[in-house]
């Protein structure tokens, strides 16, 4: 398979490419490292790379910025940047994507498991993550020619935990390399409107 | 109690003034219609309005729109619709509005079936409402002073049925009057961080 994977600098990605790279044909992308540049807060740089790189197999998504912060003192222009970074940026790639897939083929977005069990300072973050499986359930349902769209929902990866530990009190850190079995799932596998949650 | 409802001379927030009326004094808000005017998505007004009818014991949002058509031609700025309406103007009215709540008081906001129930055309509405949702959940953890935050999920209302009933075939309508019961039960009852599912 031909697979895109974007933010594949980043701790979850590069897992995933390596975890796809042996099998597959995989480009990495990503802001400001790989194969290929993209943002995808932006439409014009997303249909630009989609030109460029396609057609695809699977589009995978290890990408997308979250605000965090005290909900005392949060301003809707910082909830907005969840919206239009992981929520919007992720949707943004499965409406564009969908165009540029071959028959069959499966979008794989990243969620997390705030989506489900909150934290102090995550109201961004779930509502986020929320809306992202929201979009995947729906999304699943009108997909044509057997495309296929899922999402990836991992605990904090124990790559991260020195970064986040302090947001996720007693939370059991997972490593990547068993999250990416989830992404391995989502592309080899038949499913769709799932969210593999990697976490327990 | 002292309740702001947005959205009043809508077909749920109607209702919802008609049940609180008789045992609250209820202030009525819309963008076009009420006794005070204001726009969800702008910060400006939102905190004018505060400013003037403050401080309140409740808040109940029946606003918000959403984009609805067919996944194939969906563009991200049909997408960004809902997002900046429904999602960040409830999100805005929480945000900004927990400031003048006196202690123990609440948050009501406005969801849908489709956060849970798919529909065709539906994937800004479905990530819209499961993002709402998952915003009060996240939020409820963190509101000081017993305040409260909850949503109302409504299937299709039986006075919506002439409008809605082509997105939702096979769906049961329930009566605004019922409908109702939730916003009273958020509002003069002791939960928060729950979602009222109005169906079945
Ligand atoms: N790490 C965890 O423990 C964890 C747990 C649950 C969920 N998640 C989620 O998984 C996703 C990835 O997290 P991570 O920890 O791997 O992040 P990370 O290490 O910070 O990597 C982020 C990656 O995304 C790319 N990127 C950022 N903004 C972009 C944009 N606008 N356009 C294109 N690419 C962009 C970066 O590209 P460049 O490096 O090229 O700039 C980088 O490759 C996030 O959505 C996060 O919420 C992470
Ligand atoms: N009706 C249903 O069957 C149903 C079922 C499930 C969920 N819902 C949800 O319930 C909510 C209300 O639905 P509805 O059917 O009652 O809608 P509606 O009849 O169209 O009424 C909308 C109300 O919201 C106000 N409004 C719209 N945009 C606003 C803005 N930017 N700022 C402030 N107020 C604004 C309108 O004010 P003005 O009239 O003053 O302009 C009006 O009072 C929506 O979020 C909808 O998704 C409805």
């Amino acid at each position: 398979m031909k697979i895109l994977v974007i933010g594949a600098s980043g701790t979850v990605g590069r897992a995933v490419v390596a975890a796809l790279a042996g099998r597959h044909e995989v480009i990495r992308a990503g802001r400001g490292h790989g194969d290929y540049r993209v943002d995808i807060t932006r439409d014009d740089s997303v249909e630009d790379l989609f030109r460029e790189i396609g057609p695809l197999d699977a589009i995978v998504s290890a990408a997308g910025g979250l605000h965090f912060g005290p909900l005392a003192t949060m301003r809707p222009a910082d909830f907005n940047i969840g919206l239009q970074d992981k929520l919007l940026g992720q949707v943004r790639l499965a409406l564009l994507g969908q165009h540029v897939l071959r028959d069959g083929g499966s979008i794989t977005l990243t969620t997390g498991i705030v989506a489900e069990e909150p934290i102090l300072q995550g109201a961004n973050a779930t509502a986020v993550n929320a809306s992202v499986e929201g979009f995947v359930r729906a999304a699943a349902i009108e997909l044509p020619r057997g495309l296929r769209i899922n999402a990836v929902s991992p605990t904090m990866l124990t790559e991260s935990q020195a970064a986040y530990g302090p947001l996720f009190p007693g939370f059991e850190p997972v490593p990547a390399e068993r999250v990416t079995l989830a992404y391995v799932r989502s592309v080899e596998g038949p499913q769709t409107g799932r969210v593999y949650r990697v976490w327990q």
